[in-house]
């Protein structure tokens, strides 16, 4: 079971340029990550676009939407910046309904050191993986449904809107195996 | 829910000792690797032992068998070394059946800087938190039942015994699509 | 012989906002780079200011003349950014004229984990303890005069004014000892 | 004026060998090193041996005077484990009189991360520019003179034998001031 990593930018993959003292997106370093992680997935990456998720537009999401169709892989994981993230999860569920697809960003670039991207890139590729049809949030070690999160703006941190975190974590409590 | 985080050593713990040149143990950096990934999920971690694992006898064994069963939460990661992670996972598979329980490890210490670790605890997390009852490793970005995996000591990388990687994800791909 | 270390701000010090992205200045990272560097030199750091040197003025040179000259200390190393570096060292070639002085700074953040600023930290201690009184520039592994070097703003890269980096080593290679 | 540099080994370049847990000698990390410091000088690397100072022989001295003597840069840094990095000296300032060579080395592998390699590789290429003749080494932000140095085996660090740290110091502090 091969998975596809499909970059769209974000904090994940923002550089910063020593001349002018900006942040700027150049290549992912998503490649770079997984072989830190040791990971030993079969994945195909492809850098869809590389922008601010601030700057998404409604094409760029249609863009995000077909490649996620088109592509062979049912397992799918997106990289993508925090702020827009919930309304790109959005347009995924109502158009691409029988794959498994998690989004993940940080709020780290992975350049500065110390980023969180490693750590969610871990939780995202394991939970494309193993989750239904779908689409999802994976950051901050959570695991949120798409139509159950927002980012708080003030903290930075992803919240549920309502009180269960994700439909399976719901199923497997009441199921009992 | 909260998730019980029970760390027994291995090489995910390691330290260098600057004066003498060799490896050892002092205390876990679970927690400030949890901090690096931004990481918001309720957690309660407890340092159970801190050995090698090649060292790990039937009677730590026990010991962490006895600390599953005992803490209230229902989702546990455990940080094991990788040599014997397979053993500690089977036995923990017959003693332990109404819990979710996934093991992790890491091949370069944490402490070394470019480590495996903290793509692997994102993996332990958030799989914990959506996989059915049952004792699982998640090691390289791959998802193993317990009873399907081994570590290849010539290349340090962990493989399935047979074709599948995980029941759940049997499950999935024999369902909707 | 103690060293005193004066910070003045720069790259060398910036900080990533997770909430908004921004670059911006917190606390110096100076101590945790000493301690990073195994440093056992008394030192006694202050920060004077912390401020990209884009914007500093006159009246923030004056500053930092009034505290070379009022520290104890006769070996100083002063960190600053590298956009106006140049012009201050002249103002304290000036004013200044019986301490060894020597300005530092970093291309990359000490933050972003990859930074030239450990590097030239180094050269910037060990360099304020060995030469004469005066005023120099370590950066990019080299020594300047204050009155021989510019930073070039295209290449970031700092370069002599004339053929010769640093009027120490011209006296050397005449001397024998 | 070129720079030349020695590799010997030492815990500077040391690797963690991630299938069976030891650590090990591969390649040099200075280069690497020195592009992370945008080291801009002129330098010449020469890997001469990659062995623990601890097993350096008299034989193994030789082939770095000869290499000192050989190369035609008078200005040297040599890496080299702290244990012995004191004998070697005191050989090297009987063999090769005519040139400034700073010995250096790190309490922690560079490849973990968290190394003091980076800074004193820092102070040892800016202190070799400035220098004149002798051997002198270049660790912990300190300069000693080659016979004015030992490693304190219990806490790693190096002190003076004597007062003061370095024969240019007490000249500096002697005269104009």
């Amino acid at each position: 079971m091969a998975i596809r990593i499909l970059i769209t930018g974000g904090t994940f993959d923002k550089e910063y340029d020593e001349i002018n003292g900006n942040l700027y997106f150049k290549d992912t370093h998503v490649a770079e990550m997984l072989e830190l992680g040791r990971c030993r997935l079969p994945v195909e990456i492809r850098t869809v676009m590389m922008i601010d998720s601030l700057e998404m537009t409604d094409e760029d999401r249609q863009i995000i939407v077909h490649n996620c169709l088109k592509v062979p892989e049912k397992n799918i994981v997106i990289t993508h910046g925090t702020d827009t993230m919930v309304e790109t999860a959005s347009v995924l569920a109502a158009a691409v309904p029988e794959k498994t697809i998690v989004l993940t960003g940080a709020m780290i670039p992975y350049a500065f050191g110390s980023s969180d991207g490693l750590f969610n890139l871990g939780s995202a590729l394991s939970l494309c993986q193993v989750l239904p049809p779908g689409v999802y949030l994976a950051i901050n070690g959570r695991v949120f449904d798409w139509d159950n999160a927002r980012k708080n703006r003030k903290t930075g941190v992803f919240e549920p809107l309502r009180g269960q975190k994700c439909s399976l974590s719901t199923d497997k409590s009441s199921s009992s195996e």
